[in-house]
C-alpha cells in the first residue's frame, strides 16, 4: 500500500528540480564531449530520469513515473535545448556541471526517500535508496560519455555523503512525524550546501595506505 | 491488462529478427576486439536481449520474455556460434556490425512500441520505450566492449533519429487504427531506411557552438 | 507462487558468502584503482549485490532482497571497512581480487539458480540467471572501474563457463529432485574450483580465427 508522507506536490516539485538540475548536468557534459544535438538530448534525459527508473523498479512502482508522467520526461528535453542554445564556453563547462550536479544530488536524496518511504520501504533501505537515486544518474552519465564516475574518482571531492546525509535526515524526520515540505526542502538544502562547499574546500574523504 | 494490438506471431517474428540481428553485430563486435567464444556469446545475448529486458521491466512484463521464451535466448547463441565460425575478415567487420545494428534498430523501436502499447502506455511514453528499446541493446554492447556508445559519439551518423521515427509512426498507426502486420513491417523498413542512408550519406546531427 | 526448494537458511548463508566475497573482491579492487573511502564502499556494494538485484528484478521479487534485509547490505559494508584497514600491498591485490571473485562466482550461481527456481523460472532460463546473478556484480564492477570487464577480456581465463556449469547442476538437482544443502554446497565448491583452477593453469576459451 502506497501512503504519500508528504504532499504529492512538493514531491512532484522536487522531483522536477532536481530532474531540471540532474539534465543540465548531462547536457553541458554533452556539449563538452562534442556531442551531437542528440546525444546532448540522450545524456540529460539518462542522467536526469536513471536514478528514478531505478528506484521506482526496486520499490515496485511500475511503470516508473518518468513514463507516466510528461513533465518527468519532458523536463530534460527542455534543459537539453536550452544547453545546446545557450552553453557557456567550452572550458568554463566542468564548473557548470559540477554545480548542477550538486543540486540534483540534494534534491534527489531527499525526493528519492520521500518516495522510498511512501512504499513502505524501511529506514535503513530508504537512506540506501535515497542515496543511490541521488547518485545513480550522476553515475551512468559519466560511464557513458566514457569516464570513470566522479562518484568513485579519487580526486573528487566528497560526493556520496552528501547524498547519504540527507536521506539519512529524511529518514529521521519520517520517523519522529516531522516531515513536513519546509523540513524537507531544508534537508535538500543542507545537502547541497554540503557538496557546495566539499567543491569548495577540496572536502575528499580517506584513502587507504599505500594509495597516496 | 494486456492487448495485442498486432497479431502475436508477428510481434514475435519482429522481435526476433531484431534479436537475430543485434546478436550478430554484438558477436561481430566481439570478434573485433578479440575476446573469446564465451565474450563473443555473452556480447551476442546482451546486445540482442538488453533493451527487451530493460523495457519489459519498465511495463511490468515479468519476467521479461528473454527469459521465458527459449526462442528469445537461443537465437542470440545461434548468430554468436555463426558468426565465431563464418565471420569477415576482420578489417572488413566494423560495415557489418554498424549494417547488422541497423536492422535491429529498426526492428526492434516498432516491436517495442508495440509491446508498450499493449501494455497500456501512453503514446508518448511509448515512442521513448520504442527508441530505448532499439538504442538500449547497442549502448550496453558498447560499454562493456569498453567504447564509447555509437549512439553518442560525435562522430556517429543520426542514430535514435531513425529509431524515434520508427516508434512515432507506430504511436500514430495505433492511434487512428491502422496498426497492421503490412503497416507494422513498412515501419520498421523506414527505420532501417533511415539509418542506412545516414550512413551511406553522412547525416550528422548537429553540434552545440564551440565544438566543431 | 514462491516455494522454497532449499531451506530458506541456507539459501541465506549461501548468498551472504557470496556477497561477503564479491564485496572484498570490489573494494579491493578500489584499493588498487586509489578510490577514497567512500568509492571502495560504493564499488563493495555495487559488485556484491548488483547480481542480486537484477535477478530479483527479473523473477519478480520485489523489493531485491538487498533492500528488505539488512545483512545482505550490511555484509559489504564490513568487507570495504576490513580491506580499508587490512589490505595487502597493492601489488599484490589483484590475485586476491580474483580469489575472491571466484569464490563469490561459484557461490552465487548456485544461490542464483535456487532462489529462480523457487520463484518458478524454468530450468534453462535458470541457468541463465544463476550465471547472470554470478557474473552479473563483477561485470559491473569492472565497467565502473573504467575496465573491460574480465568477463570478456581475450586474456582472461574461461569466466562464464563455471558459472554455467555451477547453475547447470543445481537445474539437474532439481529438476531429479537431489537438491539439498550438501548437494547445493557440492555444486558451488565445484564452480569455485572450476574457475580456480582456470586461474592456475590458465584455461581459455577459443578465440575465432584471425583474433591471434
Amino acid at each position: 500500500m502506497v501512503t504519500a508522507i508528504l504532499n504529492p506536490l512538493v514531491q512532484e516539485v522536487l522531483d522536477l528540480i532536481g530532474i531540471f538540475a540532474f539534465a543540465l548536468s548531462g547536457a553541458l557534459l554533452a556539449v563538452r564531449k562534442r556531442f551531437d544535438i542528440v546525444g546532448i538530448v540522450v545524456l540529460a534525459e539518462v542522467t536526469a530520469l536513471g536514478g528514478g527508473v531505478f528506484r521506482d523498479l526496486v520499490i515496485g512502482a511500475v511503470p516508473p513515473v518518468a513514463f507516466t508522467d510528461l513533465s518527468y520526461f519532458g523536463t530534460p528535453l527542455i534543459a537539453a535545448v536550452a544547453v545546446f542554445f545557450w552553453h557557456p564556453r567550452l572550458a568554463r563547462i566542468r564548473r557548470f556541471v559540477l554545480f548542477f550536479d550538486a543540486i540534483g544530488l540534494g534534491v534527489f536524496c531527499v525526493a528519492g526517500s520521500v518516495k522510498a518511504l511512501n512504499y513502505g520501504m524501511e529506514p535503513w533501505a530508504t537512506i540506501a535508496l535515497g542515496a543511490a537515486t541521488a547518485i545513480g544518474g550522476g553515475a551512468i552519465r559519466d560511464v557513458l560519455a566514457g569516464e570513470i564516475p566522479a562518484l568513485l574518482h579519487p580526486e573528487s571531492e566528497i560526493y556520496a555523503v552528501p547524498a547519504l546525509l540527507g536521506s539519512a535526515i529524511v529518514a529521521l524526520l519520517a520517523i519522529t512525524g516531522t516531515l513536513t515540505p519546509i523540513t524537507s526542502a531544508i534537508a535538500a538544502l543542507l545537502a547541497v550546501v554540503v557538496r557546495l562547499l566539499a567543491l569548495r574546500y577540496g572536502w575528499r574523504a580517506p584513502l587507504a595506505r599505500g594509495s597516496l
